[in-house]
């Protein structure tokens, strides 16, 4: 507890815990110096990480070389440099150049691991696959965006207490055929927790259906959501909007989110999103007929309000499922963890 | 502004203009104590108005009385009171309870003007034109709910700088008809203006069928969609809402609100909360046919978005429409103010 601001700091891994999976680490290259990898090149240098990065655009390169970050603008030598080191490589780019990374990866970083930071999980892993690196390739979503981007808005400590999504289907799948998890997938999947581990977020094993089946849920739809009830509000003209307070605020808060962040996650995400809204739709218009018929639409309201009370009342802490990472019936433990939505520690 | 919280102190009316709407008021008879009425005791009392109120449970009047406000649970005495002193009475019940009030009233208090603090507007208004009392009835909505109710919940300053929709129809259809507005109903008014005015908040006037169009779309919109989006959360299991964010948290806050209250203003509302409801489907499914055709539904997200934006631009202050209840133009006054969603200071 931080006496000072009455916050419980329980969740957050000791220093110590931070500082021993940091000095498990290789070497750190990431690609996009965004947000998510800028931060990420921050915490890892207070971590005495080697850690270096590349970005498209010279004048990121220039902010962060400014600060003394290891930046570079040439894909090709940071690569060769990755490959050299055994670094992990972190493709910190939206997904749309996913692929593209991939591609550069293959031709001058064959052997290191990777791993990604987009907030879907399914086109990566279909596209990891597609490009022959499922192997050495494990999804990750360090979920700490938000509505800023680029290197002016990066800053340290941002993953701390965050979830860190590990997406773990090769393991599954391999566990469900009776196979054992390839070797090499299994050392990735170790470095990119122990990453998440040094960042002070909290791990939670997801499969990328699953994933994204529930990101559409409390993520993608109250964004489409919000957007509907502010445009469904101002088309009530100027005394609706003089009369809106607080229901109206905070439902339609993250209408101010970019649409085209927005859009970028629901493109990459159609199957589950089509799914979500049809599940909302549904309520609604459930609602609509209930009102008309019964003069009431109480049906919906209770399981809202219960929904919405069982979720005030959720534990504080997310259960932690503790594993070794390949031995013994580690894979069980992370469909466990996936089921309750808990997190695992790793040692 | 206030130099400690930083907060513009722009909009209250300073205490000697609450003081001299305060003055000018005729004792306040308040038939409920719960939130609205047992707030509104506190804060007449404080600016010397003689008040004075009844509740259907002895506990509540007992509870009050216990802080030396005067409450009774005999209605027939309180409005025998009402009458012989020319009280304005204030309706603070629930909608469910307003014809009852209003058979009472026109037995013990046939003469007093009549005011209410009920969500919806156009249904009072119905039953004060059926119960033979529209032309001493003027509704009002002073926006200062919250989740909490009873005595236990009122508390001094309840009203400070909340909207306090003023419903004028009678004015506006007897100026359109080319009729005088009926003189008791004028004086009605402005004893229910001046009743908002001494309580400090802003007086927003609106047609009946304007006021409940409005709140349904963003005040009983929010709280269903809330509602659908934390049913739809919870339907995505455990790992959905252990990995539920701020867009999540903030879209679903109203659905913690009493299922009854919701309905309370639904059930009394539903024309305009069914074509709400309409829209926002409407909005939903066109974004779901786009997705589903073209992979974006970016004709949403910008529509959203940018109502948001000019949400979030509004300006600060409503526009301020000064008037003198009864004389002049003052009618047109109150149509354009409620055309711009203003505000009116009489004086």
């Amino acid at each position: 507890m931080c006496h000072a601001c009455q916050v419980s700091t329980l969740q957050s891994p000791s220093s110590s815990a931070t500082s021993r999976a940091a000095a498990q680490l290789p070497a750190v290259c990431i690609l996009g110096l965004g947000l998510i990898g800028g931060s990420m090149m921050r915490d890892l240098r207070n971590l005495g990480v080697e850690c270096f990065g590349w970005n498209r655009s010279a004048a990121t390169v220039e902010e962060a070389t400014a600060e003394g970050f290891d930046a570079s603008s040439d894909l090709r030598a940071v690569l060769e440099r990755a490959e050299a080191t055994g670094a992990l490589i972190v493709v910190g780019t939206p997904v749309t150049a996913f692929e593209a990374m991939l591609e550069a990866i293959n031709k001058y970083a064959p052997a290191c691991g990777i791993t990604d930071v987009i907030s879907v999980k399914e086109v990566p892993q279909r596209t990891a696959e597609a490009m022959g690196v499922a192997e050495r390739y494990v999804g990750a979503h360090p979920m700490a965006g938000s509505a800023l981007a680029g290197w002016s808005a990066t800053r340290e400590g941002l993953f701390d207490g965050a979830p860190w999504v590990l997406a773990y289907d090769t393991a599954a799948e391999a566990t469900a055929a009776g196979q054992p998890v390839p070797e090499r997938w299994t050392e990735v999947f170790s470095q990119v927790a122990l990453l998440g581990k040094a960042l002070g977020s909290q791990l939670i094993p997801a499969r990328v259906a699953n994933h994204d089946e529930a990101v559409a849920r409390i993520s993608h739809m109250p964004h489409l959501v919000a957007y509907a009830l502010a445009a469904a509000g101002e088309a009530g003209g100027p005394l609706a909007i003089s009369l809106a307070a607080g229901s109206f605020r905070d439902g339609t808060r993250v209408a101010a989110a970019a649409p085209s962040m927005v859009m970028s996650w629901c493109e990459s995400n159609t199957g589950a999103v089509l799914g979500a809204l049809d599940d909302v739709i549904e309520r609604l218009t459930s609602a609509h007929k209930q009102l008309a018929k019964e003069n009431t639409a109480t049906d919906l309201a209770e399981s809202g309000n219960t929904a919405r009370v069982r979720y005030e009342a959720r534990p504080a802490n997310r259960p932690i499922f503790r594993l070794r990472v390949g031995e013994g019936d580690w894979v069980s433990q992370l469909l466990l963890a996936e089921s309750v939505g808990g997190q695992v520690d790793i040692f």
